[in-house]
């Protein structure tokens, strides 16, 4: 096979060695090339059959220019929304994404994480609660660089999370605001940031005067059982006049509930949601929801991990990085009648 | 740090060094030890701090013992669906797999198979279509074995999907039985499967004698156009008394534009899916579908690239496997009136 350099690609597409070599070996998101003219490099280089190796500069810095991270579910919407926004900013670094889905299964988090940290990965993330305490204590000695995001916050690295208190007020200020006092809760209580998110609405429902009703605290395992948990809170008596879900995916679930029985929403029920993921604001009527920003989390825990890398931050000075969640007013609350 | 061996933790665990040993460094899904040994195991060597290491025999055998897979997107519900599943045969087989998200960008994929090819992996899937055909026509004189899953059937390489006329003609049978014969087509044109589905869809129409009617094929290129166009399409006076959908997930939309409409399902209106996806049995009605079998399609795929890693298989030999799919009846059909 003739071997082609990138002399050939630029004299095909009429452009500088300078701009095929930026085109063809940076992912450095700062250097503003065309697309048109991004275009006709890659066109060029791929007609003449030019071998594109995006990991030369890596290569030169004695760097894989590959981060690994670990998935508790991509089935979960907002984890695999987290996964795209972490995969999005690292490559604006000039990095790429392989990663590892654990699947709710802790040793197969381990084994991932165990291959990763003895090969060339150049940072970890993990996104989601993972099972994998004396794995990380025994890889703090050596090792790549590692940063959870939304994870168990007892993990011996640095965190990145949403402010989960923060977002529980934000919802309960809107729902008191429209006058609810009686509010019911449904979630995952397996999951640690579930846990905190309800005691933060206990805690919060009490200050603001109201006793909150243990009767109304549902814990779902799955959808399914959140459909059905939430159906049968709508039918009793005394079902209360707003549901705070602590995720979207629950809360689309309770609405499909209230469907079923013919309650409309929000005029019969309010219903809000946690997380923002794409399906909130296509679900009819469109949900209102507690954002959690996935993009600044993912940019928040890349800029961590690349400075870790670099050498240019310290892992034992940052413990903890919080981000603000924000509230989102779409159709599925109402003042209550 | 004392070197803690696998006697030590037979010792604890009051079990033979052997059943240590198969427990810590085997995942042959074909040995059987008892659930409450292989956790008394594991306990012991967590307390004991053992560091587990997998992949020593993968290690003894030269090989990494870990696949490589490229998924076109995470967020699509049946290519997640068969990620799980592709994760589960590789297990079973004693490998573990690690994935890159192409997210619909060929430069990505392109990467990730380009470093996946140069490094460690034993093999590789390709799940759903990606643009990587020159890539893998460079792969084939070396690198290790690829197989590709529900992807474009011009790739050079051996492909594993499901039988999509077969799919079409037993959906189409399905309706026509039920008294329908005026039947709309929704899909995602981008994709190769869509266009094979939308040509069985037509000439089968035609064999059964009916002319489909161009006006109600809808092409839409996420589910909020899918959205839209099916509302679009319910609303006009010569409105089809079904729908078939090229995926589930459309399916699901065009419920929602009925339900919006105050149309009644499958009362007023028929519609069909494709894919079988979780979400398929939960939605209300619960939707009846054309099921692609997931975990067909990755058993298949695993016992040829295992094959081939093993070199029992040949590569030109296995060009393609077809499975086939099933009929899922559900609450979303129904006999015209």
């Amino acid at each position: 096979m003739v071997n082609i350099t990138i002399a050939d690609v630029a004299a095909k597409a009429g452009v500088s060695l300078a701009t095929v070599s930026r085109v063809l070996n940076s992912r450095d998101g700062s250097i503003k090339i065309s697309e048109k003219t991004k275009q006709k490099v890659l066109q060029s280089a791929q007609e003449l059959g030019y071998q594109i190796n995006p990991f030369a500069a890596a290569l030169r810095s004695k760097r894989s220019g590959v981060i690994g991270a670990i998935i508790r579910d991509i089935h979960d919407p907002f984890l695999s929304l987290l996964v795209r926004e972490v995969q999005k900013a690292a490559h604006d670094k000039g990095m790429e994404m392989l990663m590892g889905h654990a699947d709710y299964d802790a040793h197969t988090a381990e084994r991932q994480l165990h291959f990763m940290i003895n090969h060339w990965f150049d940072g970890l993330v993990l996104i989601g609660n993972l099972s994998t305490h004396s794995l990380l204590e025994r890889s703090k000695q050596s090792g790549p660089p590692i940063v959870s995001i939304t994870g168990d916050s007892s993990l011996p690295i640095p965190q990145v999370r949403t402010d989960d208190a923060k977002g529980v007020h934000l919802a309960l200020d809107h729902l008191i605001e429209l006058g609810h006092h009686s509010i019911g809760f449904l979630g995952n209580l397996e999951h640690g940031g579930v846990r905190t998110r309800l005691r933060a609405f206990k805690d919060y429902l009490q200050h603001c005067g109201f006793e909150p009703d243990e009767s109304h605290i549902l814990d779902a395992r799955d959808r399914f059982t959140a459909f059905e948990r939430s159906k049968a809170l709508f039918e009793c008596r005394k079902a209360p006049s707003a549901l705070f879900c602590a995720s979207d995916q629950y809360a689309l679930s309770a609405i499909r509930a209230a469907w079923y029985l013919n309650k409309r929403i929000p005029d019969d029920l309010s219903i809000i949601g946690f997380d923002d993921i794409e399906e909130a604001a296509d679900s009819f009527p469109p949900l209102t929801t507690v954002k959690q920003p996935a993009r600044e989390l993912a940019i928040t825990a890349i800029d961590l991990l690349t400075g870790f890398i670099d050498g240019t931050l310290d892992t034992i000075a940052q413990s903890e990085s919080v981000v603000e969640p924000q509230l989102i007013i779409r159709q599925t609350t109402a003042t209550r009648v």
